[in-house]
């Protein structure tokens, strides 16, 4: 039987999603707690990999287990009760046989949180990008305008694991949303390169800080490549949500 | 030169707000940063306690320091460059020499979080209270509307230190917010007594929850005592602002 994971983790506790040698991923967390549900090998699928120190609310994954072992409902907590309070199983579902956490989804949302102020408080500890100083909403917005579309982000994505990996995306939105000191950016797109949020992040709010023109961002994007040094901090990352 | 400070901590790095004898309270590391800056003996008061667990965004705080040491301007880096990450000064602003944080303090705000779902997200960790199953935001708000006012709370309050503090307060507002599976209760008034936001709320909840009728709670609050069971977890709360 196919099951679909809705997944929840905080970054900081973990050396990324995917699997290490020694542990520490995400994903080794996810398969020790079914291997001791179900005997055996069992390999959970995500919808991609997160950095080290990303956190997720909606990470989305596909594992296959006996049929039988547990009813559809008891799963849930069942692999919770197996695995570190920093990783949550939020919901599972019935998958049919043909779905695939990585090769159906159609979309994700990643949201960045910035705090503009000179201290950051303590709940955003790992969880927020200090920015103090200068922080220029409207030349913010016009990073974001630039960005969203279809693009070839070459400029903005750090080396593929293959190198003839094509860097054409399309982001459908960018949000960028302001209570008080906390900035919060909002990236919708049918999937993102490997530190792409981050690297537009990093070149966004240099350009809200006043320290690049928003035309030197549509300049590093039409040349597509050399690539952009500006990465914001995997803290400030959350994946939100994936669409299938 | 006397400082009034605003101050954010994550109260489940400290054993609560008061200094205690082997330390571990956030007013002994506030003392300590304070000493090393100042040479000899610095007293740091509070508007009042937060209990072990309970956090602060807007925690106020004054300190007498020797005229001249430093700028005005260069206490709040120089502070938290000495405290432990988990408490920082948010704020220094200049004081009268009358100003006292407890005794000037003319009304608080204290915020209280619930996750009403099935599983707590990992952000959520010592913030939230997890509150699963029959969630009814009708009763919620019906036992918030009996709470508001002046009333004798003795029903709502733990021991306090003396025996003979009145137990008469004035809620002046109580406002359930809910997005998705999250819900706050903002409290506001003059001053609360000890446990008191705590016990509204572990009240509020076992109505919401379908456990008491609110009826009950106006039973509770008229005969004004005996004192009541319901204590919500101290993660969940925390002191938004303090107002002078």
């Amino acid at each position: 039987m196919r099951l679909r994971l809705t997944l929840a983790y905080n970054g900081a506790a973990f050396s990324g999603w995917q699997s290490q040698r020694g542990g520490g991923g995400v994903q080794d967390a996810l398969e020790t707690a079914f291997r001791a549900l179900c005997d055996g090998r069992i390999i959970v699928h995500g919808s991609g990999r997160t950095d080290a120190g990303v956190h997720a609310l909606g990470q989305c994954a596909h594992v296959d287990v006996p049929d039988g072992r547990l009813p559809l409902g008891s799963w849930m907590m069942a692999v919770n009760a197996r695995l570190p309070r920093e990783v949550r199983v939020m919901r599972v579902q019935r998958a049919s046989p043909d779905f695939h956490a990585r090769f159906s989804a159609s979309g994700k949302i990643y949201r960045y949180t910035i705090w503009n102020g000179p201290v950051l408080p303590p709940h955003l500890l790992d969880r927020a990008w200090l920015v103090p100083g200068t922080f220029d909403g409207e030349r913010l917005a016009e990073a974001c305008r630039i960005f969203t579309g279809r693009h070839d982000f070459a400029a903005f994505c750090a080396r593929a694991s293959k190198a003839a990996e094509p860097t054409t995306r399309t982001i459908t939105g960018i949000r960028a949303r302001r209570q008080g000191a906390l900035w919060t950016l909002t990236f919708e797109g049918e999937g993102f390169l490997y530190k792409m949020v981050r690297m537009l992040t990093g070149s966004a709010v240099r350009c809200a800080a006043g320290r690049i023109a928003p035309g030197d961002l549509r300049v590093l994007l039409e040349r597509a490549g050399p690539r952009t040094s500006y990465v914001a901090p995997a803290g400030g990352l959350c994946l939100v949500r994936v669409r299938y």
